[in-house]
């Protein structure tokens, strides 16, 4: 039976039967109740485009959510999301998220765009030469990389933040007030992002002849335990350093933790650049001692890389890959000082 | 052009069919370009229903997700998608998510429902008397409501805290250490449970014989920003209190700035406790004066939550509406101490 069939056997048209069906309130009880039965009877199954047809409802946008039972949940991708959203509300797109482990993240895509519930996704959490952008190019459904993958050509429709020179330009100002010794408190080693933000950091060391300390480094989740344990334990290693980098907010606060702990004031004894995205619930600006900041807002991101989709969508023809590159913004407050006489 | 039909003309069963459409890495590439081939030529679209049996996918969760272009991003709903997650992951369930304006609450619930893209759902952010519950009985699909509705008979299936006994207790406690002023930071007045933090705290000062100060009180968003304004204001009002109940850890993140900027104490000069959700960035004990709060796990409730929805969809029969009410623990840190004699 089809929408077709059913609107001949009831007289009334297709767009109304759907909106009975979806229960939308400008069909009146009676009608709903007799095309509903008459759905039950005749087993019509409302085709999926014809609903939308006949709601004016889109798309979809599919989206991994990566998890793991001992994970914490993760602001930075819940902020992106309200970003798509902003993007998507407007537009009646939704989303269908897939929640899978780190390594199923391959069979989460497969199954997303094979399940045929998704016109559009992106890929997230990057890692170097990541198999995963050959795959999507395999698919033919559009996609968008949020971040790129060091090791691969980069042929492929991106948004990423230049998370290198951002962490360059960190280093220089450090530099610039005196500081050598630099710790680095960053994300998970894995990922693009943190390995290029690394690599900021150890190119403007070298250009001024100094070095990262392998010690003074710290991979993790960018949580404040992690920022606040891993600050603790450098400041108690050899060589303290006199100023660190954080690749988020969050790791900051556990730092500054830390650093309160151990008497050490911010912005006096001890320098500290975060990166900031935008975060609302941690603005760097409220900090006791605000922070300097390499900021970029990762709700635009999310923003920004949904309408991109819907468009690649909504054209419904393959596009030229475009890439975006967003320069972060570097902010002065007090976090930043001078390098202290060593003693 | 059916998958028997399609079958029958490739010589290879539905199974081979569904997962080469769905590309999966069990089928060769000369097999999967067959399929395709074949499956373009003669307009076959798969069945969702084929497809899971296929792949051994069971499902999907809806749920709406509250946006606003103005709003933030809302630390307590991604720990609770978190905690669904936890629950949809062993089970390849996974969600799809419709973002809405709050007027437009209802019409995302008969989306969701009318688009067949889900098997069940959950309602959050309840109001009082809220039309979305007759609405989700009407229409026959699997829900749990996450919180309840003051004003409807509970006759539907929900989880929710006892906020009532958590603000209760916790006034109580503020009694007792003698505090009669109690200040309020509660989530927007609309909602069930900010109603129900309240009304506990009026309880317990009528048993006392005090009341509580209008001026004592905000509603708002809870976002930090929110708590150092709402804190700020009544500070520096008449009558100011001794002792503030906040809605939520982030509240008394702001709230806490406030206290420090107008030069008090933390436990001393003022006592503070609040709702803990267990929020993985904002642990109480990791504040500079450790907080006393009420607290109930969000990701337990969104894990829970998910495992009822799915059993309740596995089952594929309609269950009798289970009620379950869980206790907030009151767990004592440094925050509260006896009130300060009146200057």
């Amino acid at each position: 039976m089809k929408l077709k069939e059913l609107s001949a056997l009831l007289g009334l048209s297709q767009t109304t039967i759907s909106r009975a069906l979806n229960g939308y309130p400008e069909v009146n009880e009676d009608t709903r109740q007799r095309v509903l039965k008459a759905a039950e009877e005749t087993g019509y199954k409302p085709n999926k485009a014809a609903q939308r047809l006949a709601t004016g409802k889109a798309g979809s946008i599919g989206l991994i959510m990566p998890t793991a039972p001992e994970h914490s949940s993760d602001m930075h991708f819940a902020e992106f999301q309200a970003g798509l959203a902003d993007a998507a509300i407007n537009r009646d797109f939704h989303f269908v998220i897939m929640p899978a482990h780190r390594e199923n993240e391959e069979q989460a895509i497969r199954w997303l765009v094979g399940s045929s519930s998704v016109d559009g996704y992106y890929l997230a959490y990057m890692k170097a030469a990541d198999p995963r952008i050959a795959l999507a190019k395999s698919l033919r459904l559009p996609f968008v990389v949020h971040g790129r993958s060091i090791g691969l050509d980069e042929d492929y429709p991106y948004l990423d933040v230049d998370n290198e020179g951002a962490f360059f330009n960190a280093t220089q100002l450090l530099l610039q007030l005196g500081h050598r010794r630099i710790a680095l408190l960053n994300g998970p080693a894995e990922l693009d992002f943190a390995a290029r933000r690394k690599l900021g950091l150890e190119k403007a060391l070298a250009q001024a002849g100094a070095a990262l300390d392998p010690l003074h480094v710290r991979h993790s989740f960018m949580g404040d335990e992690q920022g606040y344990r891993g600050m603790r334990e450098i400041l108690s290693g050899p060589d303290r350093p006199t100023a660190v980098l954080c690749a988020s907010t969050v790791l900051a606060l556990g730092a500054v933790r830390a650093m309160n702990e151990a008497g050490l004031k911010l912005g006096r004894d001890m320098s500290l650049i975060a990166h900031d995205d935008e975060l609302p619930l941690l603005k760097p600006e409220n900090f006791l001692t605000p922070l300097t900041t390499t900021r970029s807002s990762l709700r635009a991101a999310g923003k920004r890389i949904g309408e991109r989709l819907i468009a690649m969508i909504n054209r419904d023809s393959p596009e030229p890959p475009m890439q975006e590159l967003w320069k972060a913004e570097l902010v002065l407050r007090a976090s930043t000082g001078p390098a202290p006489r060593d003693r």
